[in-house]
């Protein structure tokens, strides 16, 4: 690794923003406004990038586009902030994104979850360690959404991969994470609570450091105001914030989050930052959601206009 | 389409094989072995091949070994079967993989639920469209693995598409199911049981006409006894076949489907058809479900042996 593992530990253990890839008008990536929205996240102290996560329609983009989104998102960050490409599919198209990462400068891959239907716990371990073996100078992150995976299995992974740092943990439920992270060692791995802002007090409650972000494409201050309150122990004042970005995260999460990404690029088209298309099977919003979501960020007196 | 819709139709009313992908000791595809199943497969009496699914280990595999999967497939059924080839992804590499089918002969792709894990009901009838409308030529079935899609959805996509022959829907609940197919066009659509003999003589009782199949790999006999029973009203009948198949399915089930294909691969290495290799996240079973297995492959008196 360019940089220590302790540096890259600490960059987990901030808000871990998920850049959205917003799209021109022929539908192709933007990469001058991907690039604005960078810079936007980068000059309001956002420390942690992750091209490629589910914020940014990954699963909608060609191979093509992936790798010059992660490359872009190098560029752009220009050591300012460590970056954490999101990589997966099948292992060799996983390894080779995970190559291209490291050859592009990324300081880290994450691994989405495998969208294998047949997931065995071992077959998980398998899958993980052939991609991390494959980068030992990256930092891996495994990103967990199956309640079924035991924290025994990650230790296993773990012992075998010194380079697997950390753990982006998203089942919705904090008693769950707790036992989990413990079983799978809560010191060795740093602990991002992965759904956000929503769970990040009771992830923290139970031993997270780090959380990810949509809503920081939107509204920077907020996820760093959140993220100091979480790191001074300042449980009312974190919910503070819960409560004031409560709505938004509601309407992402509604109809099993079915307009996640669309709600975050509403919002940024409210603050003239970027085109609200997304791709399918997401969709734009209706008129009435298009107006409640107006309504949130108008509230946040967030700064918008253009950012180039 | 060079054959016509309802020849189409008819193949999609049947046993749907989804053949295995066998390895070779290097771990690459076996493409001689993999030809040799679809001939023991063909010459049995089956005659609808979905190459590229689940059971396929599709998500396992390289877009190279995909496209080289399809390939063999049409050419060992040369006209004795109906090819219908599994595609899956984002829309452009979706697309892609539609017309290598059409160009390279097959008859019809099936379509991978999207992995995408923001769905919205319209953006799931947008994704469909655009692969539909790409290969007209094709007839194209949609695999519903989502319970919250309501069949209005479905019946907006045929409106648009008349290209949308069948459903294969995977929702373990006949009720759900006869609702749904009932509300997307039951006359409008071939409905196929996408979960197989343990769920087919109650998908069959509320209006199915065809059942996907793994077993169909190691037992073709068994397969088309229970499809013979169903199309002939025996219910009884086809409740023995499931007696008979019940423990070996409930292997494939165990642990939200972990060995769903470690299970099929394992009856096959059994009967020295194939070797037992799964990738991950799949992985070999253990010694006392090996034993298991085999000891259930022995109880049907199945024809084994090398069948080059």
């Amino acid at each position: 690794m360019t940089v220590s593992q302790e540096t890259l530990r600490a960059a987990l253990a901030d808000v871990v923003a998920i850049p959205v890839t917003p799209f021109a008008e022929d539908g192709s990536v933007d990469q001058d406004t991907y690039r604005a929205l960078l810079r936007r996240l980068l000059d309001s102290g956002v420390r942690t990038l992750t091209p490629n996560g589910n914020t940014g329609e990954f699963y909608a983009l060609t191979p093509q586009e992936r790798r010059s989104v992660a490359e872009s998102t190098i560029e752009e960050a220009a050591g300012r902030a460590a970056v954490l490409v999101g990589v997966g599919y099948d292992v060799p198209t996983a390894v080779a994104a995970a190559r291209h990462a490291r050859d592009a400068g990324a300081d880290m891959v994450m691994v989405h979850q495998p969208v294998h239907p047949y997931v065995a716990a071992g077959g998980w371990v398998d899958y993980h360690r052939a991609i991390a073996e494959a980068v030992p100078e990256l930092g891996v992150v495994p990103y967990v959404r199956n309640a079924a995976l035991a924290g025994g299995h990650l230790a296993v992974l773990g012992e075998a991969c010194p380079n697997v740092l950390g753990v982006k943990y998203a089942v919705p439920d904090a008693a769950r994470f707790a036992a989990f992270a413990r079983d799978a060692g809560l010191e060795r791995f740093v602990w991002v609570a992965g759904l956000a802002e929503p769970y990040a007090p009771s992830y923290f409650s139970a031993g997270a450091t780090g959380f990810t972000s949509g809503l920081v494409n939107v509204a920077p201050e907020i996820s760093l105001a959140m993220i100091e309150a979480l790191r001074s122990g300042d449980y009312p004042a974190a919910m503070g914030v819960w409560e004031r970005i409560r709505r938004f995260e509601e309407l992402r999460a509604a109809e099993s989050s079915a307009n996640n990404v669309s709600v975050v690029k509403e919002a940024l088209a409210v603050l003239g930052l970027c085109r609200r298309d997304v791709r399918s099977p997401s969709r734009l919003l209706d008129a009435a959601e298009r107006a409640e979501v107006a309504a949130v960020v108008k509230g946040w007196g967030t700064a918008g206009g253009w950012c180039a």
